[in-house]
């Protein structure tokens, strides 16, 4: 089944502790859309400035991700992030954002879009993410991913968002700012209390908490000893995810463990390497074997 | 197979954001023991002064530990630890610290103890592991513990004692302080190349991580709404751990991976009231109960 995201698309600039890239291919629907390709067909909406270079369009489209939804505006200047990482890898400092393009972005998403059954409104303000839900008739499944900037700004948007769909995604720390809770499960069901009938809190390196009605568990990330640059992990981590479910065309509590898992390991291979790097020369059989390893680390 | 432990036995004074306790009974080797006494017969080893009260032996006694090597020190007092947790309940600050008796221990193992084909070392002063461990003729399988303060004031000895040894079991910031280095898959392998056929890495609230030369994996911690006290998990995890393969009587990957779990999850019964509390009011079919609940957990 055809999954649509809309979402931030980046130049970023990353300094690690080792490592500088500037202007390098990112945002959340870039990573999201890229994880999703190896499960599933995504159709990608979001907004550039006249700087952004057309390889990237390439780079998407050589990944079969439809790019009939992004829009060039003349004269704009693409979104930028810039951001450094502590020696952890986990911990890091936004230096400096830019929003440009993003600050005129009037999502209209083309005909082909609007009646996918599955979508997925990667991180961006709440308002927008609530404009492109108004343009879809009826999804089966709309997931969104919060952050800290929306949940202090947009706090009633974020509250009205929240009842209109099915599965939240958002990080511990995030989780624990809107629901004033700092023990983890508690939070996790404290948010789906306020409208999803799932919601994912994602804990970097320590993986993923899964929370519905009947079942709250939580999988460790997969334990990669080249960790590079960790941005996108969580993007490409809920493009694994999304993409999963699109292609099995079903959220029931077992497709959706397996997606779990599928977003854990996707995010594994993104924070191997910059941008999309490592994503670019893999295939899904190596997604799919590491998968046969992560399986065998958790049985006994 | 009977299990010995040699380590610090406390009278702890415990701040969390919402109780305080004062003068409740911990140390590692008491954590370790009770948590152990769930599997095998348990043989602990440990120094404590006057001011001892006798109930906390009995309480030890009541599940079977053996106490023949508790030494009571006439005028002395015992070691006292005083701590305050987070908001978060992972971060805390040693508040206070009496050493007391700790200082003037010279264990001295009864003859039955020496024996003993499985041997922890809990947390002490490199020194005093070392002389338990010169005490013990050839036990099958040694773990030891240890902590920052001894990474950082007993370098040299430390690593001689991890050459001796089986298994290190140390949390996340300790890996690091010992290698230099943060990636916690290569520290973990590091910190193996040192000496010990194993290593586990405890995470707190993230669950622990094992390093074989053949094997490197991680469990996630038991997602429990209800953290009361986190003190003594990391030493229930390792009594855990411990007290399953000596029930055992091997330690085989595949044992080693079951008494992991079997840490993890007597350490999630710790954390949910102080000090022993919760254990004390639990028995080992419900530790069973909370397995069989954490292997679906894991299972898709």
């Amino acid at each position: 089944m055809p999954l649509v995201v809309v979402g931030s698309i980046a130049l970023d600039s990353v300094v690690t502790p080792t490592q500088t890239r500037d202007n390098i291919l990112g945002g959340s629907a870039v990573f999201f859309s890229y994880a999703a390709s190896y499960f599933t067909s995504v159709r990608l909406a979001g907004v550039v400035g006249e700087d952004w270079p057309c390889e990237h369009t390439n780079v998407l489209k050589a990944r079969g991700i439809d790019t009939t939804g992004l829009q060039i505006i003349r004269g704009g200047k693409t979104f930028r992030w810039s951001g450094k990482y502590a020696a952890n890898m986990n911990d890091r400092e936004t230096l400096d954002i830019q929003l440009n393009v993003m600050n005129q972005f009037d999502p209209v998403l083309p005909e082909s879009y609007r009646r996918c059954k599955f979508l997925f409104l990667a991180n961006g303000s709440t308002k927008l993410q609530m404009k492109v839900l108004d343009q879809c008739t009826g999804p089966s499944l709309v997931v969104a991913d919060t952050m800290d900037l929306w949940i202090r700004t947009e706090p009633k948007e974020l509250r009205a968002l929240i009842k209109r769909i099915d599965g939240l995604v958002l990080n511990d720390s995030e989780a624990r700012l809107l629901t004033g809770i700092d023990n983890l499960v508690l939070a996790g069901h404290a948010v789906r209390e306020l409208g999803p009938s799932f919601v994912v809190i994602k804990k970097g390196e320590h993986g993923a908490m899964f929370f519905s009605e009947h079942e709250t568990y939580v999988l460790p990330a997969y334990p990669t000893p080249e960790v590079v640059d960790p941005t996108g992990a969580g993007d490409s981590f809920a493009g694994g995810m999304m993409g999963y479910l699109a292609e099995k065309d079903n959220f029931n509590p077992k497709t959706l463990k397996e997606a779990m898992a599928y977003g854990i390991l996707v995010a594994s291979f993104t924070v191997e390497d910059f941008s999309l790097e490592r994503l670019k020369i893999i295939a899904r059989e190596e997604i799919d074997v590491r998968m046969a390893e992560y399986k065998r680390m958790l049985s006994f």
